[in-house]
């Protein structure tokens, strides 16, 4: 039978077997073509301080548990501090044939600190050491989403308060609808990025739990302590079932689902931010540092951020189908199938911290037009809903004043007028309950003014939904 | 100008115009095909209660603030009330040419109360009563969902509780890696199911939000009170921005991930029950009642009822990336795409709670095979880890001590035996710190009863968590 | 043991057993959530015409190889004559219990012409049933879409004709690019409908195989002649390996990509149909008949059927996901999982189909509005390309030529004037190389026509593609 | 205003205005947030070669229509190639302030050879480049990905060959169904890679279509020669319709489509690899170099390999979703969205690659296990079909046969004997119709060497197959 010593192991050599940390039993090497096709360390070394945050704990709990002894524990914290700066600097020797981060880490600790750095990975397994280290990175980065989604929910904020006298349609099938309140309509995102931070905060519930010391799936024979392990790892609690634990990757799947929906919302603003940028809207003008340039075309200042936002929906949505189509079928507990849920959740990750960041400032600078919008809200019979409602007012069932609204704004339209411009007797021509006072209801500001209901667009109610967006903000 | 009277429009003729509700502005009807490829009743329909309950309270409320008088309130409802009679016992007269189940009620009502019927509609929008029937539908499944849930974690609990003996191995890459008790298999997946139920929870608070009164869009210009309303239909809060409320339909999105997430649970579960029904693993057997033959081949009893449930795991991941596309991208407010978000929802509420309940049933009346479980314990050096974890205990770093039993394995392959096979001389020749009480450690039920660590599959661990599960379940 | 006769067999009766087809060996009854849950008979009966079809040909030949008597084959045909008679009458009874279409087919004939109909199934199993069913339903549909296809691109080329004089800007970024024909801008449709085609008919070749005589996968003990099948049922070849064949649902997958390509092109078409029904653009007006009202505002006319294909697009794609996600891993051969791709394909081809049967008929009627796009192109500097490649022609770099004609646009921009409005000392000032010529080349008409390379937007130019166009449609 | 001179406008100073190719009307420079947001150079220059392939076709139709010199066209041309020496080295300095391949080809162009660099550009646009530059990208990875799936096919073929007297159960519903040969089964899926070149073939017909000259989308106003261009670059035929062109990524997410029902293929013959490679089927022994360990379980040998391809499909079917997604009611023509493509399109074609790379190596070594594939045949009735078909050929109708058989299959599993095991006086009380020569058709050999149908399993069947997979092979 093959052996080999502590420091062929370490070797890192393709001659010598068995190199591979877990290869005892193995008699040939692993195939090239093996060691390319499934290696993870070219991505999932991104986890490398949460990796060493782990251990630390771990170690931590095995010298509390005297499974280790305090002098093991100092030199193997010593040395993956040590692991950890080399990864800050650049200067760690990352090599594919340590496959993944977690045996790098050891196989340096080891070549650092001797055997005592083979005591690191007692009571542990790489089943609970990835599921440990994608929480803890889900952790950092789900709290700095949430961070910059109060920024860009400020920036609208911001916005709202600035525009509280511009009126802008609002429309349905991109038809002109009623008019509103600039701040309403800004304010609706606010909205949106409040239901998105919630669910990042109910996804964090499920994710924020200790899954260390599940080991393969099993538990383990040594008498480690969990809850101190999570104690120093700042987990409210501990996973319950340790076959569930390593088969389990849920939280990867709902912050990616999370994020999905987040991710809607902006494709929803880019789509906006797109239109309202073009010349046939013409009701925002995002800069000349927010937009950019045709290699042909001279005259071309595109809204490409927007765009492009708008584009990487798509890699967001493919993520969501990539991890659920993974996951599918999978029977339990670890299959090696699990090891692709990590460029989805990086690629996540990533996407939404960089468009929130860029977003956040294009619409702090974002320059609206009130004049085109208030242009768009001459045409169009936007007041339509406020003649019906006046006829309802007066007694008339709406669906009837539905009805004969329509007719007057058939007759508008045939005559090239828009409502307040119709005289009273042509009004009278379709009801006898039109008065005198109907002039009021049917101008822009009369409409936006009388829609005084909760969440409504009357300026009252709108600096309510200020006050209290801004408060709740503070609180974020 | 053509002008119809109330009969007219109810007339439902398709040569008098205009017969729709919204009908008075245009001078040619619908064409036929578009009539067709717009309507929603046919599937819609499905939301009738809530549809009559929704308006039976916006009513109430209307009365409340007096916007329609007591007796107009009472005629409403008693109309409204005798439609769900007639819908109830499949007399209502659907028609297409009204679109859809809001336009088709409130022409009923009108035929049944006349004028008064009219007023229904005052305050309101089907872009805020869709929002409301939509919540109010979700609210009654999901609370059902939840109800089959803890059936099938029941069926769970209950076996694993009447198999607290058995012993089977659990499986990383499908190989066999450590022996576990059943019950402590079976309990994994109530964990996955408590997850499922707590997602749904947590949504459930993002829907059972009133929208009511936001009307199209903007707020409404009568003197509503929104949070009567909510009073009355037991939201605990309402909508804070109406132009958001139109917009939004999160809840569908998040609803149907969650019920992604659920559903691809049960596809791990049914593609065990496939494996563990195959004649290679004859882990169970589920009855003649759950399993059915082949056209062809007499021999054949198929797992159909796991394969299809692996199956449907498919339409489910269809319909949230449906629902995602729908809304990539639209601009505010309501679109009428956003009418392609129901058929997605309904059916997904129907393979869930169908697959629910049927698996519920086939896992009760699941009878697991012991002896086939125990047999596959015998191969597979199932406790080479327990042999690593005994030298570790000894001194030896796990690392080295892994490397070692690697070597035994290899040994022990090449001799054709198990573990507990070899020699106490055979074993010393791999290291010296095995001893005689090594042989304990390496049955398997030596391997089972020391997992003590918390989550692990010792019996006592394994009892705390049967009683944790029982005192839970009884809570949902 | 149990035996039952024929005639029980036939009663269809919850109490004897075996009721089965299959269940010759089962001793407890299908449990009823479990017949509800597997049954395919309530979708899969829509394909009757083809289950009979196939069998016809599958006695014929039988009976061509002596395998069943030609009495027998004729009491065969004429029971299934009047079969497909009682379906298309809507008098066959489907029953559950028979789970599928071809069962109930089966049980069905045997109860009219008695024990000669349980020779019908020899030498053929239900899994190489449906494979030719679907085979021969696509054939069928994707020949109706083809026809569909070729009326819309006609729909296309006449308004292509019908426009030849009529100016627009064509957009990237949805910013003004540059001045085009609308019939150019026409065509770029027609040639999305060409590829649409091609791509059907490239999957028709991979499904325009004859899957039946494989059996449940074996291949059969019988001597039965594949290619006499084919030849009856038109197709030119017989598949060549009998596991493959049971197995094998790619020609769902491809068709539904197909689709999904086919559908994300009506998508843009939609897109486009909305944008320019908004007042903001106004380039189109799709008339009464084509657009629909809002229950709460009278004035709205909304471009529904456009929106409704934008959001169809989602249950297309989300099939698209479900047909992958059911096939991901599924081991050989036929497995019940399988059962779930007739709803996403179903649902597919009516979509589909009923999308392009509205559009044509809608852009047929589609009333386009010169005077709109014509004012859309004097703003926005959209020559602004043709006076870079004139400083091109006159010698300079184009880079450089981009970078003044950049300045030019920026001075009129300043200056609020067209570039057509500039003096030649205005332009001068940026090169020299301007001189009285270039106003030629800045006009709208001027871009266009000097437009002349090979599918480029000057009116020869279109007019040799509108002569292709409408060359090819003919051989469609 | 800001003017630049040429040497400026080349220092990729980030003080000096305008820095960027298009920046000519721009005043201020581009945000730093948005330059990192909006690059694409970090992934795109992998199309170095086809965009300086593309660019030198390009130059030399310019230089034959003499719209560029003989000497600028060789200047240019040498340029490029030193660029690509450079680009090959390692040595070319990328910057992301020109975002892109283009503009850094470009740029270090003029660096290189002064003003006539700046001519490359005339008649083109980046958006006729980018498709052009991703179609020949296309062609080639097409060519090398059917040359993979030539070799893995040909693995197939080999071990068909090699294997053709061994027999192995085939499954439906993962139950023992018949026996069949191993050649056949491994010929399953020669067919379905046969299927998948010709998709790839189908989908290169689409893009390999020439769509350089049709400049931003309206073509030019200089005299170019697309055919010319089109010859150069070996493309058959040039595009037709200039919006259409700059519009369109079919070609992307088909081949992408294409690229998913392949994986599809892998992912269940990769789920058949880790059945077979488990314990309890045991059929397969893929040797250690395509195995590896675990950290914490000395005995284990995983299939990591055929895992990872498994949980690979993730990555091509969320690819899809997303160029699918990206696309969806994008209006004409060109939208910064679309340079989205590119990363689910690498990702797709490096995936496809390595995994059919390490694949076919895979199978090649895999080595069956005869012993356990015929043991696993002699239980589980497998013969059932045959025993049917016997009665059938005497006369009984198969209906009645396979109920019969179901009988003896009841009356064999009771008293625990195989078919074969049973009296024939057993089988006579279930019919009268078996008489002694039923024993030769009810064993394995029988059961294979009577299946002589077309595409059948009976060796004379298997081994024509054989034949003309190899034929066809040669030509591929």
């Amino acid at each position: 039978m093959l052996r080999v010593s502590e420091s062929d192991f370490l070797s890192g050599s393709r001659v010598d077997l068995p190199k591979k940390p877990w290869g005892g039993r193995f008699k040939k090497a692993t195939h090239e073509l093996v060691e390319r096709f499934t290696e993870s360390v070219s991505f999932d070394k991104r986890l490398f301080v949460d990796d060493i945050e782990g251990s630390i704990a771990h170690v931590k709990m095995l010298s509390k548990q005297g499974i280790v002894s305090s002098e093991e524990e100092q030199a193997i914290i010593d040395g993956l501090r040590d692991i950890r700066a080399e990864m800050e600097t650049g200067e760690f020797p990352f090599r594919t044939e340590y496959e993944d981060i977690h045996l790098n880490i050891e196989a340096r600790l080891i070549e650092k600190i001797g055997e005592a750095g083979g005591r690191l990975h007692t009571a542990r397994s790489r089943n609970d050491q990835i599921a440990l280290d994608e929480r803890l990175y889900l952790r950092r980065e789900t709290r700095e989403i949430n961070s910059l989604i109060k920024s860009l929910a400020g920036a609208f904020l911001t916005q709202a308060e600035d525009n509280v006298g511009v009126m802008v349609p609002f429309y349905t099938h991109l038809q002109r609808a009623q008019p509103v309140l600039l701040s309403h309509y800004l304010l609706a995102y606010f909205e949106m990025l409040r239901r998105d931070r919630e669910r990042y905060m109910d996804c964090m519930k499920r994710f924020n739990v200790l899954p260390l010391g599940v080991c393969a799936g099993a538990g383990t024979t040594f008498p480690i302590d969990r809850h101190y392990a999570a104690e120093l790892l700042g987990f409210p609690t501990v996973t319950r079932n340790s076959i569930d634990t390593v088969s389990d990757r849920d939280f990867v799947i709902e912050f990616i689902a999370t994020s999905a929906i987040h991710y809607m919302h902006l494709s929803r603003l880019a789509e906006e931010l797109v239109l309202w940028s073009s010349k046939e809207f013409d009701f925002v003008d995002l800069g000349d540092e927010f937009t950019t340039g045709s290699s042909i075309m001279p005259q071309k200042r595109n809204p490409d951020v927007a765009e492009l936002i708008r584009g990487k929906t798509a890699r967001v949505y493919g993520s969501l189908t990539a991890v659920l189509t993974l996951m599918k079928g999978l029977p339990f507990s670890y299959n090696r199938d699990m090891q692709e849920d990590k460029e989805p959740l990086f690629d996540t990750v990533d996407t939404v911290k960089s468009s929130l960041e860029v977003l956040a400032e294009m619409i702090k600078t974002a320059r609206f037009k009130p004049e085109s919008m208030e242009s768009a809200l001459t045409g169009g019979f936007s007041t339509a809903t406020d003649l019906a409602d006046y006829l309802a007012r007066k007694g008339m069932a709406f669906r009837k004043a539905h009805e004969v609204v329509g007719g007057v704004v058939s007759m508008a339209e045939e005559r090239g007028r828009e409502l307040h411009q119709l005289s009273i007797e042509e009004l009278r021509s379709h009801s006898e309950l039109f008065a005198q006072d109907v002039f009021e209801c049917i101008t822009v500001e009369g409409s936006i003014s009388s829609r005084t209901s909760y969440g409504g667009t009357a300026k009252q109610s709108v600096l309510k939904q200020l006050e209290e967006c801004s408060k709740e903000l503070e609180l974020w």
